[in-house]
Protein backbone atom coordinates (compact mmCIF):
# COMPACT_ATOMS: atom_id res chain seq x y z
CA UNK A 1 0.00 0.00 0.00
CA UNK A 2 1.17 3.47 -0.34
CA UNK A 3 1.27 5.67 1.95
CA UNK A 4 1.85 9.22 2.86
CA UNK A 5 2.49 10.38 5.96
CA UNK A 6 2.53 14.05 7.25
CA UNK A 7 4.59 14.90 10.00
CA UNK A 8 7.89 13.51 10.67
CA UNK A 9 8.95 13.26 14.61
CA UNK A 10 9.24 10.18 16.20
CA UNK A 11 5.55 8.90 15.24
CA UNK A 12 5.33 9.61 11.81
CA UNK A 13 9.21 8.24 11.16
CA UNK A 14 8.82 5.18 13.29
CA UNK A 15 5.72 4.55 11.37
CA UNK A 16 7.17 4.87 8.22
CA UNK A 17 10.27 2.63 8.86
CA UNK A 18 8.09 -0.40 10.09
CA UNK A 19 5.49 -0.25 7.60
CA UNK A 20 8.22 -0.14 4.69
CA UNK A 21 9.65 -3.29 6.24
CA UNK A 22 6.34 -4.81 5.62
CA UNK A 23 6.35 -4.00 2.01
CA UNK A 24 4.22 -0.63 2.28
CA UNK A 25 5.71 2.27 -0.09
CA UNK A 26 6.27 5.54 2.16
CA UNK A 27 6.62 9.54 1.77
CA UNK A 28 7.55 11.12 4.37
CA UNK A 29 6.44 15.13 4.70
CA UNK A 30 6.11 17.95 7.06
CA UNK A 31 9.27 18.44 8.53
CA UNK A 32 10.63 21.79 10.35
CA UNK A 33 13.66 20.87 9.03
CA UNK A 34 13.82 19.73 5.55
CA UNK A 35 17.20 17.81 5.67
CA UNK A 36 16.08 15.93 8.42
CA UNK A 37 13.44 14.69 6.59
CA UNK A 38 15.65 13.56 3.49
CA UNK A 39 18.07 11.79 5.96
CA UNK A 40 14.85 9.86 6.75
CA UNK A 41 13.58 8.66 3.40
CA UNK A 42 17.34 7.76 2.46
CA UNK A 43 17.24 5.88 5.28
CA UNK A 44 14.21 3.55 5.05
CA UNK A 45 14.03 1.71 2.29
CA UNK A 46 11.99 2.94 -1.02
CA UNK A 47 10.98 5.79 1.25
CA UNK A 48 10.08 9.55 -0.91
CA UNK A 49 10.25 12.63 0.67
CA UNK A 50 8.20 16.39 -0.45
CA UNK A 51 5.53 18.20 0.44
CA UNK A 52 2.04 17.74 2.47
CA UNK A 53 0.33 17.91 -0.74
CA UNK A 54 3.04 15.36 -2.44
CA UNK A 55 2.39 12.92 0.57
CA UNK A 56 -1.26 12.97 0.29
CA UNK A 57 -1.17 12.47 -3.46
CA UNK A 58 0.96 9.61 -2.90
CA UNK A 59 -0.87 7.96 -0.11
CA UNK A 60 -3.45 5.54 -0.84
CA UNK A 61 -3.63 5.89 2.64
CA UNK A 62 -2.54 9.58 4.58
CA UNK A 63 -1.06 8.74 7.47
CA UNK A 64 -1.15 12.49 10.11
CA UNK A 65 1.19 12.49 12.35
CA UNK A 66 1.42 15.69 14.15
CA UNK A 67 1.92 17.41 17.38
CA UNK A 68 -1.74 19.15 18.04
CA UNK A 69 -0.23 22.51 17.73
CA UNK A 70 0.69 22.18 14.52
CA UNK A 71 -2.17 20.16 12.68
CA UNK A 72 -4.15 22.56 11.62
CA UNK A 73 -1.79 23.68 9.11
CA UNK A 74 -0.90 20.12 8.33
CA UNK A 75 -4.24 19.66 7.28
CA UNK A 76 -4.47 22.58 5.11
CA UNK A 77 -0.84 22.19 3.62
CA UNK A 78 -2.03 18.49 2.55
CA UNK A 79 -4.80 20.25 0.44
CA UNK A 80 -7.53 18.66 -1.21
CA UNK A 81 -7.85 14.92 1.03
CA UNK A 82 -11.76 14.42 -0.55
CA UNK A 83 -11.93 10.70 -0.32
CA UNK A 84 -8.78 9.92 1.43
CA UNK A 85 -8.59 7.61 3.86
CA UNK A 86 -6.60 9.73 6.19
CA UNK A 87 -5.39 7.61 9.45
CA UNK A 88 -4.59 10.34 12.43
CA UNK A 89 -3.22 9.56 16.08
CA UNK A 90 -2.87 13.09 17.09
CA UNK A 91 -3.22 13.91 21.03
CA UNK A 92 -5.27 17.44 20.93
CA UNK A 93 -3.10 18.42 24.15
CA UNK A 94 -2.86 21.91 25.39
CA UNK A 95 1.11 23.56 24.76
CA UNK A 96 2.10 22.35 28.20
CA UNK A 97 1.03 18.81 27.79
CA UNK A 98 -1.00 18.59 31.24
CA UNK A 99 -4.48 18.00 29.33
CA UNK A 100 -6.80 17.52 26.13
CA UNK A 101 -7.31 21.56 24.68
CA UNK A 102 -10.15 19.72 22.49
CA UNK A 103 -13.20 18.39 24.74
CA UNK A 104 -13.91 19.19 28.32
CA UNK A 105 -12.31 20.53 31.07
CA UNK A 106 -14.30 18.71 34.42
CA UNK A 107 -15.41 15.81 35.05
CA UNK A 108 -18.03 13.77 36.82
CA UNK A 109 -15.62 13.59 40.18
CA UNK A 110 -15.19 17.23 39.70
CA UNK A 111 -18.31 18.06 39.74
CA UNK A 112 -19.07 16.33 42.64
CA UNK A 113 -15.85 17.26 44.56
CA UNK A 114 -17.74 20.95 44.19
CA UNK A 115 -20.97 19.53 45.27
CA UNK A 116 -19.63 17.16 48.29
CA UNK A 117 -17.89 20.23 50.17
CA UNK A 118 -14.76 19.17 52.12
CA UNK A 119 -15.13 15.69 50.93
CA UNK A 120 -11.80 13.55 49.78
CA UNK A 121 -12.99 12.49 46.70
CA UNK A 122 -11.53 10.16 44.91
CA UNK A 123 -12.57 8.55 41.95
CA UNK A 124 -12.69 4.26 41.42
CA UNK A 125 -13.97 1.04 40.05
CA UNK A 126 -15.50 3.05 37.43
CA UNK A 127 -13.78 0.95 34.05
CA UNK A 128 -16.00 -2.34 34.14
CA UNK A 129 -19.73 -3.46 35.15
CA UNK A 130 -21.06 -4.78 38.51
CA UNK A 131 -20.89 -8.15 37.25
CA UNK A 132 -17.32 -7.89 36.93
CA UNK A 133 -16.31 -7.67 40.15
CA UNK A 134 -16.74 -10.95 41.95
CA UNK A 135 -14.15 -12.33 39.55
CA UNK A 136 -11.68 -10.14 38.47
CA UNK A 137 -9.31 -12.31 36.70
CA UNK A 138 -8.57 -12.38 33.50
CA UNK A 139 -6.26 -15.63 32.90
CA UNK A 140 -3.01 -14.87 35.03
CA UNK A 141 -4.13 -11.13 34.78
CA UNK A 142 -6.18 -9.24 37.32
CA UNK A 143 -8.36 -6.52 35.78
CA UNK A 144 -7.24 -3.00 36.74
CA UNK A 145 -9.03 -0.11 38.18
CA UNK A 146 -7.90 3.16 37.47
CA UNK A 147 -7.92 5.40 40.52
CA UNK A 148 -7.40 9.41 41.17
CA UNK A 149 -7.84 12.17 43.85
CA UNK A 150 -6.25 15.02 45.54
CA UNK A 151 -5.39 13.37 48.69
CA UNK A 152 -3.00 11.26 49.53
CA UNK A 153 -4.42 9.54 52.48
CA UNK A 154 -7.44 9.07 50.80
CA UNK A 155 -5.91 7.89 47.56
CA UNK A 156 -3.87 5.23 49.92
CA UNK A 157 -7.70 3.90 51.42
CA UNK A 158 -8.88 3.77 47.92
CA UNK A 159 -5.99 1.56 46.55
CA UNK A 160 -6.55 -0.90 49.31
CA UNK A 161 -10.13 -1.45 48.84
CA UNK A 162 -9.79 -1.67 45.48
CA UNK A 163 -7.04 -4.69 46.01
CA UNK A 164 -9.60 -6.00 48.81
CA UNK A 165 -11.95 -6.36 45.18
CA UNK A 166 -8.89 -8.15 43.10
CA UNK A 167 -7.96 -5.38 41.33
CA UNK A 168 -4.54 -4.31 40.35
CA UNK A 169 -4.72 -0.42 40.99
CA UNK A 170 -3.35 2.22 38.72
CA UNK A 171 -2.72 5.43 40.57
CA UNK A 172 -3.42 8.06 37.69
CA UNK A 173 -2.55 11.18 40.12
CA UNK A 174 -5.12 13.96 40.85
CA UNK A 175 -8.78 14.39 40.86
CA UNK A 176 -8.57 15.87 37.12
CA UNK A 177 -7.61 12.78 35.82
CA UNK A 178 -10.91 11.75 35.98
CA UNK A 179 -11.58 13.18 32.63
CA UNK A 180 -9.72 10.51 31.21
CA UNK A 181 -10.77 7.88 33.85
CA UNK A 182 -14.50 8.49 32.69
CA UNK A 183 -13.20 8.49 29.37
CA UNK A 184 -12.33 4.86 29.81
CA UNK A 185 -15.75 4.00 31.35
CA UNK A 186 -17.36 5.20 28.70
CA UNK A 187 -15.06 2.87 26.45
CA UNK A 188 -15.96 -0.25 28.37
CA UNK A 189 -19.69 0.64 28.01
CA UNK A 190 -19.76 1.04 24.15
CA UNK A 191 -17.11 -1.67 23.98
CA UNK A 192 -19.28 -4.29 26.24
CA UNK A 193 -22.80 -3.00 24.76
CA UNK A 194 -22.68 -0.89 21.53
CA UNK A 195 -19.84 -2.79 20.30
CA UNK A 196 -21.26 -6.37 21.14
CA UNK A 197 -18.18 -7.57 22.89
CA UNK A 198 -19.97 -8.23 26.58
CA UNK A 199 -19.03 -7.29 29.77
CA UNK A 200 -16.39 -9.87 30.24
CA UNK A 201 -13.50 -7.31 29.28
CA UNK A 202 -11.43 -5.24 31.50
CA UNK A 203 -8.90 -2.96 30.82
CA UNK A 204 -5.09 -3.82 31.90
CA UNK A 205 -1.91 -1.69 32.18
CA UNK A 206 0.78 -3.64 30.61
CA UNK A 207 3.98 -2.80 31.92
CA UNK A 208 7.66 -4.26 31.29
CA UNK B 1 -12.98 -0.31 58.05
CA UNK B 2 -16.74 1.21 58.37
CA UNK B 3 -18.09 2.14 54.55
CA UNK B 4 -21.51 3.93 54.01
CA UNK B 5 -22.32 3.15 50.30
CA UNK B 6 -24.69 5.81 48.63
CA UNK B 7 -26.51 3.57 45.70
CA UNK B 8 -28.12 0.51 45.84
CA UNK B 9 -27.42 -1.14 42.29
CA UNK B 10 -25.58 -3.66 40.83
CA UNK B 11 -22.13 -1.42 41.54
CA UNK B 12 -22.91 -0.36 45.16
CA UNK B 13 -24.19 -3.49 46.47
CA UNK B 14 -21.70 -5.68 44.80
CA UNK B 15 -18.86 -3.73 46.20
CA UNK B 16 -20.48 -3.69 50.04
CA UNK B 17 -21.05 -7.82 49.74
CA UNK B 18 -17.53 -8.11 48.59
CA UNK B 19 -15.70 -5.82 50.99
CA UNK B 20 -18.20 -7.39 53.94
CA UNK B 21 -16.44 -10.66 53.38
CA UNK B 22 -13.12 -8.92 53.60
CA UNK B 23 -14.09 -7.75 56.98
CA UNK B 24 -14.79 -4.03 56.16
CA UNK B 25 -18.52 -2.99 57.72
CA UNK B 26 -20.89 -1.83 55.25
CA UNK B 27 -24.32 0.54 55.41
CA UNK B 28 -26.59 0.67 52.44
CA UNK B 29 -28.04 3.17 51.51
CA UNK B 30 -30.22 5.08 48.05
CA UNK B 31 -32.43 2.89 46.83
CA UNK B 32 -35.93 3.42 44.89
CA UNK B 33 -37.27 0.45 46.39
CA UNK B 34 -36.84 0.62 50.56
CA UNK B 35 -37.93 -2.96 51.04
CA UNK B 36 -35.15 -4.31 48.47
CA UNK B 37 -32.35 -1.90 50.53
CA UNK B 38 -33.46 -3.84 53.61
CA UNK B 39 -32.69 -7.19 51.86
CA UNK B 40 -29.56 -6.35 50.98
CA UNK B 41 -28.90 -5.38 54.07
CA UNK B 42 -29.92 -8.44 55.60
CA UNK B 43 -28.08 -10.75 52.94
CA UNK B 44 -24.34 -9.51 53.93
CA UNK B 45 -23.42 -10.41 56.94
CA UNK B 46 -22.91 -7.58 59.35
CA UNK B 47 -24.70 -5.25 56.87
CA UNK B 48 -26.94 -2.74 58.22
CA UNK B 49 -29.30 -0.01 55.77
CA UNK B 50 -30.87 3.57 55.88
CA UNK B 51 -30.74 7.11 54.65
CA UNK B 52 -27.47 8.32 52.81
CA UNK B 53 -26.76 10.73 55.36
CA UNK B 54 -26.78 7.93 58.01
CA UNK B 55 -24.45 6.37 55.81
CA UNK B 56 -22.02 8.93 55.15
CA UNK B 57 -22.25 9.26 59.19
CA UNK B 58 -21.62 5.78 59.65
CA UNK B 59 -18.64 5.56 57.21
CA UNK B 60 -14.70 6.16 57.42
CA UNK B 61 -15.23 6.24 53.68
CA UNK B 62 -18.43 6.57 51.99
CA UNK B 63 -18.34 5.43 48.56
CA UNK B 64 -21.03 7.02 46.19
CA UNK B 65 -22.33 4.04 43.17
CA UNK B 66 -24.87 6.09 41.68
CA UNK B 67 -26.28 6.65 38.38
CA UNK B 68 -25.71 9.59 37.09
CA UNK B 69 -28.67 11.48 36.69
CA UNK B 70 -29.49 10.57 40.57
CA UNK B 71 -26.09 11.49 41.53
CA UNK B 72 -26.87 15.48 42.57
CA UNK B 73 -29.31 13.94 44.75
CA UNK B 74 -27.73 11.27 46.59
CA UNK B 75 -24.71 13.87 47.43
CA UNK B 76 -27.05 16.76 48.82
CA UNK B 77 -28.85 13.87 50.58
CA UNK B 78 -25.62 12.44 51.98
CA UNK B 79 -25.73 15.85 54.07
CA UNK B 80 -22.41 17.33 55.59
CA UNK B 81 -19.67 15.50 54.04
CA UNK B 82 -16.61 17.59 55.14
CA UNK B 83 -13.40 15.81 55.58
CA UNK B 84 -14.99 12.30 54.85
CA UNK B 85 -13.04 10.13 52.59
CA UNK B 86 -15.62 10.11 49.41
CA UNK B 87 -14.41 7.52 46.55
CA UNK B 88 -16.86 7.64 43.88
CA UNK B 89 -17.77 4.86 40.48
CA UNK B 90 -19.63 7.23 38.46
CA UNK B 91 -20.13 7.27 35.34
CA UNK B 92 -21.32 11.08 33.73
CA UNK B 93 -23.61 9.41 31.22
CA UNK B 94 -26.22 10.74 29.20
CA UNK B 95 -29.56 9.28 29.88
CA UNK B 96 -29.17 7.42 26.44
CA UNK B 97 -25.58 5.98 27.61
CA UNK B 98 -24.36 6.68 24.35
CA UNK B 99 -21.51 9.84 25.54
CA UNK B 100 -20.39 11.81 28.66
CA UNK B 101 -22.51 14.33 30.35
CA UNK B 102 -20.18 16.07 31.48
CA UNK B 103 -16.73 17.21 29.89
CA UNK B 104 -16.28 17.96 25.92
CA UNK B 105 -18.33 16.98 22.86
CA UNK B 106 -15.91 16.99 20.54
CA UNK B 107 -11.99 15.53 19.83
CA UNK B 108 -8.98 16.22 17.68
CA UNK B 109 -10.27 13.63 15.57
CA UNK B 110 -13.88 15.06 14.83
CA UNK B 111 -12.06 18.18 14.50
CA UNK B 112 -9.74 17.52 12.21
CA UNK B 113 -12.26 15.74 9.99
CA UNK B 114 -13.71 19.23 10.02
CA UNK B 115 -11.32 20.39 7.98
CA UNK B 116 -9.76 17.81 6.03
CA UNK B 117 -13.34 17.80 3.95
CA UNK B 118 -14.46 14.68 2.63
CA UNK B 119 -11.09 12.36 3.70
CA UNK B 120 -12.04 9.30 5.59
CA UNK B 121 -10.58 9.96 9.04
CA UNK B 122 -9.58 7.15 11.11
CA UNK B 123 -8.14 7.48 15.05
CA UNK B 124 -5.29 4.96 15.97
CA UNK B 125 -1.82 4.69 17.38
CA UNK B 126 -1.94 7.15 19.71
CA UNK B 127 -1.99 5.44 23.02
CA UNK B 128 1.57 5.04 23.57
CA UNK B 129 4.74 6.53 22.58
CA UNK B 130 6.63 5.96 19.03
CA UNK B 131 9.25 4.41 20.78
CA UNK B 132 7.00 1.53 21.96
CA UNK B 133 6.10 0.97 18.13
CA UNK B 134 9.21 -0.91 17.41
CA UNK B 135 8.10 -3.90 20.53
CA UNK B 136 4.50 -3.88 21.32
CA UNK B 137 5.21 -7.48 23.30
CA UNK B 138 4.55 -7.66 26.54
CA UNK B 139 5.26 -10.92 27.94
CA UNK B 140 2.93 -13.29 26.17
CA UNK B 141 0.94 -10.45 25.22
CA UNK B 142 0.97 -7.76 22.44
CA UNK B 143 0.17 -3.83 23.10
CA UNK B 144 -3.76 -2.90 21.63
CA UNK B 145 -4.32 -0.05 19.68
CA UNK B 146 -7.70 1.23 19.73
CA UNK B 147 -9.21 2.69 16.44
CA UNK B 148 -12.22 4.57 15.51
CA UNK B 149 -13.86 6.25 12.02
CA UNK B 150 -17.36 6.36 10.32
CA UNK B 151 -16.52 4.48 7.10
CA UNK B 152 -15.94 0.72 7.32
CA UNK B 153 -13.17 0.48 4.63
CA UNK B 154 -11.07 3.06 5.95
CA UNK B 155 -11.62 1.28 9.29
CA UNK B 156 -10.60 -1.99 7.92
CA UNK B 157 -7.15 -0.34 6.32
CA UNK B 158 -6.36 1.15 9.94
CA UNK B 159 -7.03 -2.21 11.24
CA UNK B 160 -4.39 -4.26 8.77
CA UNK B 161 -1.70 -1.24 9.11
CA UNK B 162 -2.14 -1.56 12.65
CA UNK B 163 -1.26 -5.28 12.75
CA UNK B 164 1.32 -4.97 10.82
CA UNK B 165 3.03 -2.86 13.03
CA UNK B 166 2.58 -5.59 15.94
CA UNK B 167 -0.82 -4.57 17.38
CA UNK B 168 -4.33 -5.69 18.32
CA UNK B 169 -6.40 -3.79 17.75
CA UNK B 170 -9.42 -3.25 19.23
CA UNK B 171 -12.56 -1.29 17.15
CA UNK B 172 -13.95 1.56 19.45
CA UNK B 173 -17.10 2.23 16.95
CA UNK B 174 -17.63 5.57 15.59
CA UNK B 175 -15.26 8.61 14.83
CA UNK B 176 -16.80 10.26 18.13
CA UNK B 177 -15.31 8.13 20.10
CA UNK B 178 -11.97 9.29 19.78
CA UNK B 179 -12.86 11.33 22.83
CA UNK B 180 -12.26 8.34 24.91
CA UNK B 181 -9.52 7.51 22.55
CA UNK B 182 -7.83 11.12 22.95
CA UNK B 183 -7.89 10.87 26.90
CA UNK B 184 -6.75 7.07 26.80
CA UNK B 185 -3.56 9.05 25.12
CA UNK B 186 -3.57 11.59 27.54
CA UNK B 187 -3.54 9.35 30.14
CA UNK B 188 -0.37 7.59 28.86
CA UNK B 189 1.42 10.62 28.80
CA UNK B 190 0.58 11.32 32.49
CA UNK B 191 1.41 7.65 33.94
CA UNK B 192 4.63 7.78 31.33
CA UNK B 193 6.07 11.21 32.22
CA UNK B 194 4.08 12.81 34.92
CA UNK B 195 3.76 9.80 37.22
CA UNK B 196 6.98 8.31 36.88
CA UNK B 197 6.23 4.74 35.16
CA UNK B 198 8.02 5.88 32.15
CA UNK B 199 7.26 4.76 28.85
CA UNK B 200 7.63 0.79 28.69
CA UNK B 201 3.51 0.64 29.78
CA UNK B 202 0.84 -0.01 27.32
CA UNK B 203 -3.28 -0.39 27.35
CA UNK B 204 -4.69 -3.60 26.50
CA UNK B 205 -8.49 -4.66 26.72
CA UNK B 206 -8.30 -8.09 28.54
CA UNK B 207 -11.15 -10.47 27.23
CA UNK B 208 -12.81 -14.03 28.82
Amino acid sequence: MRIGIIGAGNMGATLGRIWATKGHEVFFSFSKNPSKLKELASSVSGARSGSPSEAAQFGEVVMLATQWGTTQDAVKAAGDLKGKILIECTNPLTPDFSSLAVGGNTSGSEEIAKRAKGAKVVKAFNTLGAQNLTNLRYGALNADTFVCGDDAEAKAIAVQLGKDLGFDVVDCGPLSSARYIEGLGMLWIKLAYALGQGPNIAFKLLKR
